[in-house]
């Protein structure tokens, strides 16, 4: 048996102004930036908190920072000291400098620029290095505060959290866009999203959600898509209608809005961002009344990129708001499992509605979100009983024995459900202003791209 | 624009006793079981929160029960009766009932029966009506408290969550079991571990978890292996050795324990979990010493099952604990990128140890963590150095080409590091006593099963 030995103690960058005028102290990090004047040089030490500034004036130590590279991984113990003037209000002096790894091979492009001077193709290539840069990991840390909101908003809400099969037996979904890999021998494909279990598993524990991977086999080049994303999911049981589903997706991105500002406060101030203001309701227009908004023909079966945008202005203009739900989707643009328009389940009356025109819309329970007149989200209303089911896959043409077992669990007993799936980097995407989404990704996966 | 209207209140099965005798209520849910008597009918209704006790008395009522099979959906409208002798403490009298979907078609084996009446086989080939039995469902809640504690322990550790590539290039980690698809029109590998990606992953945010799939095309039907699991992967920088890492891994594991008592308590108690005492330290045992504890040969490359489990004896008599550390593992049985035993990182010395003949130990700065005589999760200190990747690439035979992004990060500056993994679907299995990880999984996948 051995003892433990705690880690000496390290300070983060974040930390040093509150240590006391004159303290020891340790930093560990990277060499940021090394700057030599004629009579001092001065390291910029960057570690998972931020940047510290360290002032070398002794000849030995000035000799031995100026044979460090920048990305050369040091530990320096030193002393604080108060600077008014120093990044943070403090800095390290008198240091004395352990290198822990021998210096290291220049970046691609100088990571203490403010703005990354290479191009996107030349920062994947070389992602582990170029994510260092401040604002490439701050898009990331904005990722990683999403996915721990949506987690605590969700758990919250009693909602369980899943971990599906990403290995299925049929490509039936959308039966586009699948990679299919040899499975012993047979051919399996990659879930395209977790959208069968996920209802399933409302049978079980009624209110789920999963975070995880899905792929695409996307054959076109875009900013908008990648052959493998983060997908936010989330599915419920027992609800009236999509309308339901609305005011948890809403939950969920309050959720994630907020932890953004609580964990990734930094991170948003580094890229400027502002952050949405998530209203107590978002604001609902019916697909019907869209089209007739943005002078579209009545019978367009979808809303176009410059639709989406005029309407996103209206939302802002008529509501403060960056969300704009848009209901009533006609069903031919979506999938079987949808539910129609208003249709209650029996014996359980739709809620009332203001307006009088809608009882006679047509379209579906379901809806896009769109946030700064972009598509975030699309969720709605799902079918529950099993003739419903029988009669949609016919409809779409689908052989039954191919959806076995998603198929068999509404003959056991379905409750009223919907759900929704935010794909993570393109929410990060709108919330960062990124034309493309690879730019937020960790390492982006597409026609072209498999490495690193 | 619509007006939202609430969904009219629910209550949970949970809650009921919580309401005041004779108050209004309405549960929703499943007829988990209906029980006819002459004179008066139960429904058992199942929602998420547990079971609740319908008295129905009515002869209109009882005749509409009575057309109830089990796992119909139901809402029903009553009043709330406190009695010591129903479930709960409280159940639900003079109800109204609507149905929400058709009677239901019956489940292979009665879900409200105490213990599920049929196989292995017929449980997972039904999966998404028979994670519905309450001891399935619950097996599963374990598991979501345990991601949720795992994460929540990272988080205050600093750890940033990520999200790495499933689909890549080359499948050199292993090279073996690894399911291999066509990417547009060239083959890619679906990702073992997130290896490679957490530890270029620790040169951008220091300290990184993942939890998310990884594959193994395991061509062997064991109890221990599924060909898709869920990895609780860690990693983190600046680290003296592995007894860094596994400080954090016990304080995971505390996270994940202190998780289940607050989120899933019910869930284990069904099950009569006895939850692990999780120590401030786990004891450790360097693997020589582990080898001549079992009096096993001390040329022995590995610990055989029974060795692992006489070992597991020890820790519970000597340490009263669970877990058992047992570093040092040789070289030879782990991957190229660990560490070796004790090797400083330059001009950092490393921990005093207690006990004086360690130091002349071989072996590696890994460890495997035994829980109740299993081994659970392996980890360790992992090289940082580009010349010791170099040599360690060579020595196994690997082209170092196929390994382009990973390396180069190492070029870059990398610090000291190391990390863990824990499969989920292991833990679990552990936790409750399954023979067989498929017990706990919810849709598993092996070498005989892709559906559903």
């Amino acid at each position: 048996m051995h003892q433990h030995i705690p880690t000496p103690d390290r300070v983060l960058a974040r930390n040093l102004s509150a240590l006391a005028d004159g303290a020891p102290a340790r930093l560990a990090g990277w060499v940021h930036r090394r700057r030599t004047l004629k009579s001092v040089t001065f390291l910029v030490v960057r570690d998972r908190s931020g940047l510290a500034q360290v002032v070398v004036r002794d000849p030995a130590a000035v000799a031995q920072a100026e044979a460090l590279t920048e990305e050369s991984v040091v530990s320096i113990s030193g002393t604080v000291s108060h600077n008014p003037d120093a990044p943070g209000g403090a800095e390290l002096v008198a240091p004395a400098i352990t290198v822990l790894t021998e210096p290291a091979a220049p970046p691609p492009a100088e990571l203490w620029r403010p703005t990354f001077g290479a191009g996107l193709p030349t920062r994947l290539d070389h992602a582990a290095v170029t994510l260092r840069h401040p604002r490439h990991r701050a898009a990331w840390e904005l990722a990683a505060a999403s996915m721990r909101g949506f987690r605590c908003a969700l758990g919250e809400l009693g909602f369980t959290e899943v971990m599906t099969p990403k290995l299925v037996e049929t490509a039936t979904e959308s039966g586009a866009n699948v990679f299919e890999l040899d499975y012993f021998g047979r051919p399996a494909y990659l879930a395209q999203s977790p959208q069968f279990y996920k209802q399933m598993l409302v049978g079980v524990f009624e209110r789920v959600f999963e975070v995880g991977p899905v792929f695409r086999a996307e054959p076109h080049d875009t900013v908008r898509h990648l052959a493998q994303y983060t997908s936010l999911d989330a599915e419920l049981g027992f609800i009236h209608d999509h309308r339901d589903v609305l005011a948890v997706l809403r939950s969920a991105i309050a959720g994630m809005v907020a932890s953004i500002e609580t964990y990734a406060a930094e991170a948003a101030a580094l890229l400027g961002v502002q952050l949405p203001r998530v209203p107590d309701e978002f604001p609902v227009i019916h697909f019907r009344d869209a089209l007739a908004r943005v002078g579209a023909d009545p019978d367009e079966p979808d809303l176009s990129p410059a639709h989406e945008r005029a309407l996103g202005e209206w939302a802002r203009a008529a509501y403060g708001s960056d969300f704009l739900a848009v209901e009533g989707y006609p069903m031919t643009k979506r999938p079987f499992y949808t539910h129609p328009w208003g249709a209650p389940p029996p014996k359980c009356p739709p809620k009332a509605r203001v307006a009088g025109s809608e009882d006679t819309f047509e379209g579906s329970n379901s809806f896009d979100l769109l946030f700064r007149g972009l598509e975030l989200t699309t969720g709605g209303q799902r079918l529950h009983r099993p003739e419903d089911y029988a009669a949609a896959v016919a409809r779409a043409g689908i052989d039954p024995t191919a959806l076995g077992g998603y198929l068999d669990a509404f003959r056991h007993g379905m409750p009223p459900h919907g759900g929704f799936a935010i794909g993570l980097e393109r929410w990060v995407a709108r919330v960062v202003g990124a034309e493309n989404v690879r730019e937020v990704a960790l390492f982006p996966r597409d026609l072209h791209r498999l490495a690193p």
